[in-house]
């Protein structure tokens, strides 16, 4: 695709895609990722196929096939985008980044309650759960999530950690990548497993228990 | 069966067990035990049926449903025997108790290697990690092994705080239901979704940066 984009540029107009072309490309990219995040939330990932995204989509398999060679894929760019769009609703400019206002705990609680949010926003949670389901028994398919939706959004956590670091605010020998464990995945398990519920009042609990630690100062 | 049990005491001779009955009885729910298990980890939890279940352990379908009213209070039992047996193994006399050596960091790190040592274990970590998926989309089964399961061997760590504040380990403020979320949810974490590797050295920092915290004291 990166591919096909580049060379655009130098096509000649009347190869080009004529702009309409290009919306109804985008209507049913947008079409098919919905389609995609509902089968998988409604019957889940086993019984979720091409060609079911297709009918729901009202678009052909060939579609499909031309942009993506799995399901797994189509899923994968479904969560991406959904991603871009729950950043762009809440008006941010700079996708995916932690804000830095100087002061770790109000971030970090800040940030919590924007995971829940959208840990729990009805268009996520049901596809959520279902590709986290099939990540637990799907090896490959759980990995490739990680790698490409989950530690990518953890590395961001990394990256304010280590600004922490460097403004004294956390100690210097702390390896901010399992740091970042210690809120993070608390929240992971109750939701996922729903161990126990979830509040704003939680989860900042676990960002002052993180900070300052259970024993005695 | 605790009524069962329980009347045995008073049943006359000529309708108690035979004692070699029982052994057969204690055999037969061991093969059943096993073969759920195996089941549940080989074909996931949708595709194991008491019928599947039966046949492997070389009982009849009567047998189980005499004993259990679905697969998933077999599962269940079956996890439960199997915790019960690795303590067994462990020669340790109180099952489902934290050490309490007086050093708290000490007694978390011992209790979570013995942890991972659990979860990678091969007889428990395929059907643990299928029944964990299921609990994931199917609300219900999810919620019962919660509680069955995972709550009561998380009260253990409860029990063990609240001694540790007691002893002045652990500020008294803290909540100890919340508290030990840092440092067993991160494990459960990587276990289950394959987040990154999983070391005796990893749970070791988990303990040292939940009681010591991410802030310079």
């Amino acid at each position: 695709m990166a591919t096909t984009r580049k060379s655009a540029r130098t096509t000649p107009a009347a190869e080009r895609p004529h702009p309409d072309a290009t919306r109804r490309s985008q209507r049913s990219r947008q079409a098919i990722y919905a389609a995609a995040l509902a089968l998988v939330g409604e019957v889940g990932y086993p019984k979720t196929t091409i060609e079911g995204i297709a009918a729901r989509a009202g678009v052909g398999k060939q579609t499909i096939y031309r942009w993506w060679s799995s399901k797994a894929e189509v899923l994968l760019e479904a969560f991406l985008d959904l991603g871009e769009q729950a950043v762009h609703a809440q008006g941010q400019e700079a996708p995916y980044a932690i804000p830095d206002t100087g002061d770790i705990a109000a971030d970090l609680k800040a940030v919590l309650r924007a995971t829940v949010d959208q840990l729990y926003d009805p268009r996520f949670e049901a596809p959520s759960r279902a590709l986290a389901a099939e990540g637990l028994v799907n090896e490959q398919l759980g990995r490739e999530f990680v790698a490409k939706l989950l530690e990518p959004s953890l590395q961001l956590h990394v990256d304010r950690l280590r600004a922490a670091q460097a403004a004294g605010q956390v100690r210097p020998e702390i390896d901010p990548r399992i740091a970042l464990e210690l809120f993070v995945s608390p929240l992971a398990q109750r939701w996922l497993q729903h161990t126990a519920p979830v509040s704003y009042a939680y989860t900042d609990t676990l960002v002052d228990y993180a900070l300052h630690g259970l024993a005695p100062r």
